[in-house]
C-alpha cells in the first residue's frame, strides 16, 4: 500500500549529488527538489556546463594545472614574462589560484594533484612528483618553493620532496608558518604560536 | 602579465554550482575541482541524471507532487487503498516524503509548491491553492490537515487556507505543536514550550 518513494529519476539525481564531497543525503535532496522547481533551463544549463567542462579542459603538460584543451602549456607556463627559475609546488589547482590571487608570485607552478597520504592509499607514485623532478633536472630551476598545505599529509609531502631534491643542488624553501593576519594570541593554538616564535624576524 | 583566471568552462561550472541554494562560491569551486579530478564519467553521469530528471518527471495533475511522466496521477493519488476523504496539505514534495516515511498517514496529499511570503513576492495566486479549493468543492473531502511548516510563512499560509475553507464546511486541522521527542525542557524556546502547555493532553 505504501507508495512513498520518489520517482526513480529524481532518486538517481539525489544519489549523484550525494557522491559529491560535502553534500550529504539531506542537501542532495534539497538541491534536487530545488532544481525540480527552478526554471526549466537551470538543470539543463548545469548539465551542459558539466559536460562542456570535461570536454574542454585538460591538464597542462608542464605544470599539471587545469587548462583549456587548446591552451597547452597553460597560460601561466606560456607567459614569457614569468620567471622560469622559481617553481612553486602546490597540491591542487585551487591552491594555485589562491597564490595567483595574492599577486605576489612571478615564477611558475607545479601541481602535484594531491598529497602523500598512506591512510588514503596515496603514495609518491600517485602524484606528479617524477614530472617535477624531471623539470628540476633541466638545470633551469634555481628555487623550489614547497607550498603544500601545513597539515599532516602536506608536511609529509614536503619532507619527501625535500629529501628527493637535496642531491640535486636546488634551493628548496617552504612557505612561512606563523600567526595569520588578524589573529588573537590568546586563541592561537600552541603549535602555530611555537612556529611563530621559532620563525621570529627582525623588526 | 597576470594569467591567473581559471579556464572559462571551469569558471562556468563554478558559477552554475554557486546558483544552487546553500552552495557558496568556495563550495562551488571545491565541487568543480573535485569533478575535474574525479573519474572521467562522474561529471558526465551527473549531467545525464540532471537532463533525465527534467525529461522524465512532471507534477501530478491532482496533488502537484513530483511524479514520473508516465504515472499521472501520481502513485499516491492512484492508490485505491488510500482514503480520499482526508487531504494533507504540504508546502513541497520533500515534506510529503517526510510524512510518508512515518507510515502514519493513509489519506491523500496536496502540494502547494511553496508558502505565502510577501517578502519573497509569493502570494496565494502563486501557489496551488485554487486547485486545492476545487478538490474540496467536489464534496468528497471530509478533513483537511494543514501541514505547512511551523514558521512565519507556513503559519500565514495555514491561516489563509483556513479562512478560505471555513465557508466550505470541511473539517480543518493543523499538525500538533509541542516538544519534539528527545527534547530537553531547559533548552526549549519559550514559544514551543507555551504551545506544548496550551496543547497539553490527558495522560
Amino acid at each position: 500500500m505504501r507508495a512513498s518513494a520518489a520517482p526513480r529519476s529524481v532518486q538517481r539525481l539525489v544519489d549523484e549529488f550525494s557522491r559529491l564531497p560535502g553534500i550529504g543525503p539531506k542537501s542532495a535532496s534539497r538541491l534536487t527538489y530545488y532544481l525540480l522547481r527552478a526554471a526549466d533551463d537551470q538543470a539543463r544549463v548545469l548539465a551542459d556546463a558539466l559536460s562542456e567542462m570535461k570536454d574542454n579542459t585538460c591538464f597542462c603538460s608542464m605544470c599539471f594545472n587545469i587548462t583549456e584543451s587548446q591552451v597547452n602549456p597553460c597560460s601561466v607556463c606560456g607567459d614569457g614574462e614569468r620567471d622560469p627559475g622559481i617553481i612553486c609546488v602546490v597540491e591542487d589547482p585551487l591552491d594555485l589560484l589562491a597564490i595567483e590571487k595574492t599577486g605576489a608570485f612571478v615564477g611558475l607552478y607545479h601541481v602535484l594533484q594531491g598529497s602523500i597520504s598512506p591512510i588514503d592509499g596515496v603514495g609518491p607514485d600517485d602524484l606528479k612528483i617524477s614530472e617535477l623532478l624531471e623539470r628540476i633536472l633541466t638545470g633551469q630551476v634555481k628555487e623550489v618553493i614547497l607550498a603544500t598545505n601545513p597539515n599532516l599529509s602536506g608536511e609529509a609531502t614536503a619532507m619527501y620532496l625535500h629529501q628527493q631534491m637535496e642531491p640535486m643542488g636546488v634551493h628548496v624553501t617552504r612557505l612561512a608558518r606563523g600567526l595569520p593576519v588578524g589573529a588573537d594570541l590568546e586563541y592561537t593554538d600552541e603549535i602555530t604560536l611555537a612556529r611563530a616564535l621559532e620563525g621570529r624576524g627582525q623588526m
